[in-house]
């Protein structure tokens, strides 16, 4: 028998049509839940008042959408990303029905598609994954586009198969979960001042706060979603890469800036989808996190009790954009277009809220 | 529509009368538990043994007095405390009925009276915050004053309404769970060996063991609490402050010196009361943390099974007060009486325990 | 009265036969649980997926076996080793009934036999400590021998009797829960490739990732378990000690290396035995630490289902055993073998694995 232990797949492994199920599914629980507070601060109060949960017809508190996103990419990371270079993309990102407390998430990944750099050294590879719980609901599904390691960099097939990924989540495939009842929503409990109908394309909300992370921070959110890809844990590794350091896990990003962003967004329900994202530069241990929201479209529904707005939500590092300059993109050296060093988020996602009465 | 973030409330804002119904209720589970036991160590039986929290006839472990306390305090923050410049004392704190892990706690502040300074550039605020059970139980309430920024450092209205407070809580506030039955009270369980007539006014209690705080320790507390002071997280804008550095949230050395005092005082149940408390000194990141007790005097309640004592236990840093020198209070260079710099916390507060069989 | 607080047994206190009920039993829930796989990425699946567990005859998912261990430890470590120089080791150490959240935990220790040092200023301590569930069922006993401080090291009793300690658990002590059906066990849930009869002693499994460990994270970890010894918290007491600073609890090293373990060892179902074990060297913070298992020995229990495997279980730190050159033992000065400084951690046990169907 072959070494018992794996060392991943790299971009050769990964061919298009392939179906990885992941291992270890997760229940999650009122642990996780606390421990995802712990580490963000959380606020939206789907996710920790158990009784406006019940107020809006669900059962309970819902696990935060996030942690769900977390949960379903980190059971991905062995199969998919543990020789990933770089993320680079979310596409098509679509949540489904919402998580409780208790419910234990599975994950499968399908491969899309494929794209050999000219060197054939890495690759892009393109993967649909979803996430289902034990009922086999689906609660997320997504697709990625990650640079790859080649197994044997001296070949070069030239494979050339990228899929088309949509720009936006079309609102056909929003979910609004069955129990979502608005009638009883109460601005008290969320302290939101604004609704749907208050959001303006083009408008900006600085979301004022900023917060610093430590290494021991981004390791245990990482670790809570079980996610073991290397360059946020292997020090001793780490001091030969480029950047001779742990990389905070991009999605942690997500997670505080999301968290940030509740000064200003108290009434979103929920995520629907990530319309794209990028990690557009690293952050690092002692870094401070900032974030802003520019609201980019107010999609309506065609339902009297909530619409849904598609947000550009932006992370900085040490900058308090609110108060200091900051730039979003700046030329390079090549006069190309790239984003600030201090910017370390884009993403572009369509949250749920509900609308005046 | 304006700013939809805020930015908080400044002392012209906190006009005294006003009432506010803080947002973002939490339901506090036993994932809250097992974090809050985590950063603290916290031993207290009632709080994390279930079977031991039966036998005194509740339903199950209760929520501990300070992650309650903390709970309730964080829900204030946003809307009293964000404009602080620093927290000066607590006044007429009393817990009400015990929590139960998946019970939902709301808050809300009334604002008591105020003071502005001479020079008019800051004031000070006094408030009455209350928290709530999902059923509307008080669980607890307290008086805190705080100095705050002011909008307008250019205005001096000369106010001056400080409320009255009162310098020890009157035992017929003191709140003791109907439930509690102390019949069966086990001191193996909690390993005490004193009971109530065994504390001597005048005695003091070393706690023994000192615990380093880290930066990720605090951040975490504050958050798990939903408490989002900027002085406790936000670096980059701290860089500039008196302190050039995060500040360890105050409520955590609380919880770490009252941790500290299980060792000595094994068998109080609960916390009855805060009579009054100071953070005398900050609190950094590496610093480590000591904790005595003064046994300030046994009070009577009038009933066989328990009594209560008042107490002043004080936490202190960088010193080992039970085996080096380590002062109280000392003169300063106006030969006024301050802490000594290494005091970081004073706090006169009351515990029920039971009396001996 | 004498003082209130205790500073813990010295050698002389625990004379061979004395019994100690440990205080603060522990209601271990499935916060504890989230939080164990934030410290530690566990992802062996009995422990984090209900519905796997549930396949399995188990009620829920199992309070991780490591868990239940640092539980029990720390529960003793007020009343052993609170003046311990060193945990010198482990001997017949057996896991039992499994351990549900929302079960409780007790401790109790009977001393099994001392020996002095020839110098008269130290000594070691052989004892006995086992844990149980709300019920009285056994959960885990152990013994395990400690270097002890002398209260008096000016006496020499020459006191010298040391107990026998099997070299390894004697298979009739091993707990198979009587739960347990393997004949739905589905090894796409964990992932594993290799069972009972792919094991080969000699064989050596390299676990590939490496994770460094930070300050907040050991004290996090040490604190849930309530385990308050000193050298893991004390920074300042600390900077006087031979290592000048805090070292990693050694139970936490345990943890990280078994969740490394994960990687080739997916369908090892629970531990059921310490054979022994020595932490051989400190460990800090900032340490990146790795792992990998030697098979030592498969045993036949007699059933179709499955089988056990004696395995080694060894942790070094900085440096990757994988690509990098690593001695185990290495001669000293002296020509004695000692463990290489960067060998960590050394644990022989035993573990329940499915065998092929």
């Amino acid at each position: 028998m072959a070494s018992k232990s794996i060392t991943g797949n790299y971009f050769e492994d990964l061919t298009p049509g392939r179906e990885i199920v992941h291992a270890v599914p997760r229940t999650v629980t009122e642990g996780d839940q606390a421990f995802y507070i712990a580490l963000t601060a959380n606020r939206y109060p789907l996710a920790c008042d158990a009784e406006f949960a019940r107020s809006l017809g669900f059962r309970r508190e819902v696990v935060d959408d996030l942690l769900v996103f977390h949960t379903v990419f980190g059971k991905s990371v062995p199969d998919v990303s543990l020789n990933a270079i770089a993320n680079l993309g979310y596409a098509d990102l679509r949540f489904g029905v919402p998580v409780y407390p208790g419910d234990t998430i599975t994950a499968s990944t399908k491969v899309l598609g494929w794209r050999e750099s000219s060197a054939g050294d890495t690759g892009v590879t393109w993967v649909h994954t979803v996430g289902r719980n034990q009922h086999g609901d689906e609660v997320l599904s997504f697709i990625r586009w990650v640079l790859m390691d080649k197994r044997d960099k001296s070949t070069n097939s030239g494979v050339d198969d990228a899929p088309k990924t949509p720009a936006t989540v079309d609102p056909k495939h929003f979910h609004i979960p069955a129990e979502l009842d608005l009638s009883r929503f109460d601005a008290s409990v969320t302290g939101g001042r604004a609704w749907w109908e208050d959001y303006e394309p083009g408008e900006r909300i600085h979301h004022v706060e900023g917060v610093a992370i430590e290494e021991a921070e981004q390791q245990m959110a990482a670790r809570l979603y079980q996610n073991i890809a290397r360059a946020h844990f292997n020090a001793h590794a780490l001091k030969g890469s480029r950047f001779g350091k742990r990389v905070i896990y991009g999605g942690h990003i997500i997670s505080m800036a999301r968290a940030l962003s509740f000064n200003g967004l108290e009434n979103v329900v929920r995520i629907l989808a990530f319309n794209g994202g990028t990690h557009s530069n690293p952050t690092f241990a002692g870094d401070t996190v900032f974030a802003w929201t520019d609201v980019l479209e107010r999609i309506d529904l065609g339902r009297p009790d909530c619409g849904a707005l598609r947000l550009r939500l932006v992370g900085v590092k040490n900058c308090d954009p609110r108060t200091e300059e900051q730039p979003f993109k700046v030329a390079d050296d090549q006069g190309r277009e790239r984003y600030h060093p201090n910017v370390v988020l884009d993403l572009d996602y369509t949250v749920l809220i509900p609308r005046r009465r």
